[in-house]
């Protein structure tokens, strides 16, 4: 395995703490603290006149971009497209201030910003979701978690004393905005898959009958990729007995925005819903986070202030805006076009699968949800590994992301090493891989204790493939 | 004058709506709306198959390139420094995804972030505003709303029933902020230069001694660029018997928080303030809006949430965050250096001086704030002028912000334009320049009501100048 040593070195020597370990299995792997101080290139600001024998910010600046550029075939547990090949044809946009100060549809009082380029990528997406061009309002926004920020607002101005109802598997920002904005809070139970427990949501509903709901559907989430289901959620409104005036639907697809309109017709406006809201730099690609921000536009009047000095109306959460982004997101949209991300999308659930099916084989614990690239399986014993691969951990589990810019060659590379890396770790049987029947289910489990009932599963699928 | 033609089309034939002209003199400059459709470059975004003999992307971005390279030197009304020469070094950080989620002293689980740049620049801004780097937290923002957004949270959530104090001429996210949060607000007063009314601020805290005080002081207000004066406001918190717990003191120092300290030594955490945020893109300059907001670590206990998934604690707004712009700061603090910054600013304080006292010999109604780079001056009457020079207006009020990017000759040049245009306008008397008595002082208004008081002052500043 090639360690990362460079600019940002947090190589860490592998060790686990004996106090995780019980009964030969790993009560829970802990992050490895580094062993001492890291060493780190000097890259404080420092005085042009006194640098003396210091690196220069020159050379500070092509030390990282190495280590970049070698680290980028490693990048599997990040929802990040990271195929992002048309940097030099807009690279020179970087020689301007670009701000969409304010609301998208104003004219500007000034030049430099990227308004028509902003409408033009919010049209695609509002055509996506199908909304009409003078129905919806929306702004491309500075990641999924001003989509979430924006859309809880507009819910609590509609209904003031409205309950919002979140899954615990809802992105982090979701509980931050009903603190934020001093939201009552239901958090409904999810499912082992991580997919929102209706049964759960439904005792809830009934209990508050008397005020309205706030609902974040998130439409994949965070680690499991796991879809709630909104025609199951609007049915369960409507057996509770609330009206459309009743409650407000915010759907936080951040990451699955993107593909699931490319499989199946399930995020819509012409449903009762409110407000969409996906990340821009996740499965299309953009090298800074942004988002996209898709409402009605007779939900927004409430939230909209004229501020005369930018000449526009300002209902956005940021007031100033990146300009760059809307123009990034453009020319990817541009360029892929519908067939292109329809065919990136019919890869990565191909590719994704393709994984599950090998560690499946392998008898490595793993899920797959359905309309989801996000391959959940055991966490590996070794935080070099996980570091190494840059993934992502909860608990017992981490996961692979499988975007765009993952080939299958990487990910035959990634299971390689994990094979090869698992034989050392678990040789003399006094570790054994952790139980992840908690995490994600009993029959996706391969620990010691659910072995029968998964190796039955993993015969079936050796069936189906072979 | 040059009429600014392109891909955003926005010229507009100028005309002035009869009922505005009352006795003469204009009653309300009004934005005059385009005679017809605007026409516009296609630039929805198409299918790469389906582009016919339409405009490829690549043409469109060459011809919106081209309208900024000529427009870059018409812009006067807005407060970025634009002088932004480092591009070409910069680019290639355009083919990753760089994204600094969460707290900027945690370690990251991914390489493609920016956090050691980032903790070189607060550590940069924490040096400037005196504070000890083991006693402040901070980050890098996507701009000086999100800077607010945080510093008054930061209040509300020290002070859950506290009250928000802030004068009428805080930036709007401040207000945005007290919606957001269910903040009790007191909007004070301010005097004619656009500083607080401490007067009125002390009879809102006695009557509401009861409760906490979250104060925004603005450093730099947005139209006027006036400064409210944190001694001033101390003693009035200390006269009121606010003790440092029943008050909280977020300063928004979006524009000045890079002038004032190479000026005098005011922003300082040395005294009971608990947070200040600067922009990035203004002074300093940045191709994206951004900012830095700097508190006490003592201060975000309260606001910190760990999220495993990303490795982080989340004490942000915005959770992921833009990983480019601390590297641009960074670059840009690197190579101008204190000792450049210090040029800079008396620079465009000299020419900002400059500007006024030509605007004043050509009797000209004209203010400029003490500690400012901000020319206030009538509004033109001509919308295609305040459009070709990208003027910011409001009431019968314009200004032009004096940055780093912002030449002499350019001053000049404007300055000779806007007389002959004023000659043009006001030639036959049936139109008369505004009267700006009530916007910025009957001292500093040339109309033909005050114009005896001024004339006195214009010659004193003659005389002044030799």
């Amino acid at each position: 395995m090639v360690l990362f040593t460079g600019v940002m070195n947090k190589t860490v020597t592998f060790s686990i703490p004996t106090d995780n370990i019980v009964n030969g299995n790993i009560k829970k792997v802990v992050k490895v603290t580094p062993p001492g101080p890291r060493k780190k290139m000097q890259i404080a600001v420092t005085e042009p006149g006194l640098r003396n024998n210091g690196p220069s910010p020159d050379y500070i600046l092509d030390n990282y971009l190495n280590t970049l550029t070698q680290r980028v075939k490693y990048h599997l547990g990040f929802p990040e497209n990271i195929r992002y090949d048309h940097h030099a044809t807009l690279a020179p946009l970087l020689q301007f201030h670009l701000n969409n100060c304010g609301d998208p549809f104003t004219e500007n009082p000034v030049d430099f910003h990227s308004k028509d380029f902003e409408v033009a990528v919010l049209d695609w997406f509002a055509k996506l979701w199908e909304i009409e061009q003078d129905e919806y309002w929306g702004y491309v926004t500075h990641g999924g978690t001003e989509g979430n920020l924006h859309g809880i607002l507009v819910g609590r101005e509609l209904l003031p004393n409205g309950i919002l109802y979140a899954s615990k598997d809802s992105h982090y920002s979701v509980f931050k905005a009903a603190r934020m904005y001093k939201i009552d809070l239901e958090m409904i139970n999810t499912s082992i898959n991580g997919e929102m427990d209706y049964s759960d949501l439904k005792a809830k509903l009934l209990h508050n009958r008397d005020k309205p709901a706030i609902i974040n559907i998130t439409i994949g989430t965070t680690f499991k990729g796991a879809t709630d289901d909104i025609d199951v959620i609007l049915q369960t409104l409507k057996d509770c007995g609330y009206s459309h005036e009743k409650f407000y639907i915010h759907c936080d697809a951040a990451l699955n925005g993107l593909i699931i309109p490319f499989i199946k017709n399930m995020i819509s406006f012409k449903k009762p819903i409110g407000s969409v809201t996906v990340s821009g730099h996740k499965f299309l690609g953009c090298p800074m986070p942004c988002g996209v921000q898709i409402t009605r536009k007779s939900c927004i009047a409430n939230l909209s202030r004229k501020v005369e000095y930018i000449a526009s109306m300002d209902a956005t959460i940021s007031g100033s805006r990146n300009g760059l982004t809307p123009i990034l997101l453009w020319y990817s949209l541009s360029s892929r076009g519908q067939i292109g991300l329809q065919e990136d999308v019919q890869r990565c659930l191909d590719n994704a699968k393709y994984l599950k099916d090998r560690l499946q084989q392998a008898g490595i614990s793993v899920m797959l949800n359905e309309l989801s690239t996000i391959v959940v399986f055991e966490r590996p014993l070794d935080h070099e590994f996980t570091r190494h691969w840059q993934l992502s951990c909860v608990r017992n589990i981490a996961h692979v992301i499988v975007m765009p810019s993952i080939t299958r060659e990487t990910l035959d590379d990634f299971f390689v090493d994990l094979v090869q890396q698992r034989k050392m770790w678990y040789q003399d049987g006094r570790v054994q891989p952790p139980c992840v029947a908690d995490d994600i289910g009993a029959q996706n489990c391969a620990c010691t204790h659910h072995n029968g009932q998964y190796s039955l599963k993993a015969k079936k699928t050796m069936a189906t493939i072979g």
